[in-house]
């Protein structure tokens, strides 16, 4: 277990409560979060995958109980939880189908095990769909009627909300906006799902550390190398740190990366033309705060000037997530909510 | 005016009754269309565009009551009009911007106008976005829960159905589907929207002889030179009419098309995953007769099954379009029926 922090005293809050739980290959975020999306405990516990499914979801529900302690609420005050997991995923059935990330939980009905496991109603989502609608509900997107969220991370994740639709499509790869196509030629790279030319094998974390490795390959000069040669991991992060002292490949690397996002973005608009484009993700370069995460940024909206419709690139706001690594739970806890509301109103 | 024909008798005719009106740069066709989406009459008229927006309205007006009356109604029996106009619009304010299929009717009030002159609500639209919407509600699409459709023409358009939305967008740029990118690079294709990459680039009615013409003058053999050197215009018919006599570079152009076609719809399969995708439009080769456009259609799947998310090809159907071109005007009258169904459940 890591992390236990208070955000939001149980006086200001505003019932009713959902819990939300993201699920991921290596951890598993479990936090409970008023009627305004506003989290008021949050903890992490180890997935360990290893584990199997049942123990796997066994301690989730230890750890829903330990956050609605820790929140200062009893089980009978959450209305409803929300599971978020990586795909693929039979969204209507409930059942985790074979998500590369957790090994040994194919074809589980993990939403059916979850309830069963805590006692409380469950809304199961696509992971990144979660994250998109917590954007959505509580973060950069609390404004827009309609938001198109990319993700950049080890694959690229999407989600496209249009007012109260969450678009999951009819075999849950609605919004699958990782795949979109950004080359046709049949030299185009090849996407770790197996096919060719999608923005994911272009923009990825390990897409980033795979053309950068070409380019070294190549015989750019660069201050990677001298950390590559003495040990180190290329990663994404480091890309980042070089950039930020000056080395022209890393900044090379990121600009084009934003080119190709902006490429993606471009389409996405054209296909649902909404208010705001969010990009969030654990590689998205310092985000704000950082002299590259500003040029990214920039990067990415001048690449949307050159390739959207006339006009449209005006009328779009594109902008960097709020919520960080809490909008997977906030998002499923979010999407928790919308059902729950849909129930009571009938 | 040409064509009077006569669909369905007013006996086996479901009332509430509705017009659709779809305006193109040459031709305006104006249907009556009953509540299960079969027409009971429709006609046709010149646009005559050089005459203006006011006498358009008018003429419109005149053909809505010649429309009703071959249908053996009255304008009391009509619930409402659809009108379906190419963009640039804007939907919401039902306002023509700048279309460049109708110069000298732009930043025109065409649906007040409309309504105005025939005395009757209007509900406004894309014509593209209409075509998609009768192909929906009375074509292809009628068994489906959600549908993406593409239309080739001089342009390509696109329509994205899911349930009850269609997808308009924020800035009436959703479901510009011919504006999805498949090529990055920046020596991609021109759009005749001015930006770079744009499948309507590759795969128009234009575009389509464009690239025979650079085929050509590459000094590629084909019996397609033969008929342009006698003075015949170059068009997607003739290179469809070459290819059904076995020319070799007519069929290829034909299947690169049908290839391009391919990517952008597997792009929109995973931004919208719906049950089905429609191909409609003026440049279909044929459809299923003809042997032309049995290849085209399987070409277009063996491209969406190379480049899509595994398993998606097979569950997502793909097939042309029904209504030819009566779609506009069936699904402007189907939009106009949705208002009309939202109004009266109020």
């Amino acid at each position: 277990m890591a992390h236990n922090r208070q955000f939001l005293s149980l006086a200001q809050a505003r019932a009713p409560f959902f819990v939300g739980v993201d699920v991921g290959g290596t951890n598993i975020k479990v936090g409970v979060v008023d009627d305004d999306g506003s989290p008021l405990s949050w903890l992490s516990i180890a997935t360990e995958v290893e584990r199997g499914p049942d123990d796997g979801v066994k301690r989730m529900a230890g750890a829903i109980e330990r956050a609605v302690q820790d929140a200062g609420l009893a089980k009978k005050d959450i209305a409803r939880v929300g599971l978020g997991t990586p795909g693929t995923m039979d969204v209507a059935q409930g059942i985790l189908l074979t998500p590369g990330n957790l090994p040994g939980w194919w074809n589980f009905p993990i939403k059916q095990a979850l309830a069963d496991a805590c006692g409380l109603p469950v809304t199961f989502a696509n992971d990144a769909r979660s994250a998109a609608y917590g954007e959505f509900w509580a973060g950069s997107g609390r404004v827009l009627h309609s938001m198109v969220l990319f993700t950049l991370g080890t694959g690229v994740g999407g989600g496209i909300i249009i007012g109260d639709l969450l678009v999951t499509g009819e075999h849950s790869a609605g919004s699958e906006l990782g795949h979109l196509i950004i080359d046709h030629n049949d030299d185009a790279r090849m996407c770790s799902c197996g096919q060719r030319g999608h923005i994911e094998a272009y923009a990825s974390a390990s897409a980033v550390v795979k053309r950068t490795e070409e380019a070294l390959e190549a015989g750019r000069a660069s201050s990677l190398k001298k950390r590559i040669d003495s040990g180190e991991e290329l990663t994404g992060l480091m890309i980042d740190e070089e950039a930020e002292r000056g080395d022209e490949l890393a900044m090379e690397i990121i600009l084009e990366t934003a080119r190709y996002l902006g490429i993606g973005i471009t389409s996405a608009m054209h296909a649902v033309d909404p208010n705001g484009v969010v990009i969030g993700g654990a590689m998205t370069f310092g985000e704000h705060e950082s002299k590259i995460g500003r040029a990214f940024l920039e990067r990415v909206k001048q690449e949307v000037r050159e390739r959207a419709l006339p006009t449209l690139a005006d009328l779009t706001t594109i902008d960097f997530a709020k919520l960080g690594g809490d909008a997977g739970f906030i998002g499923a806890a979010g999407l928790a909510r919308r059902d729950y509301m849909q129930e009571t109103k009938g």
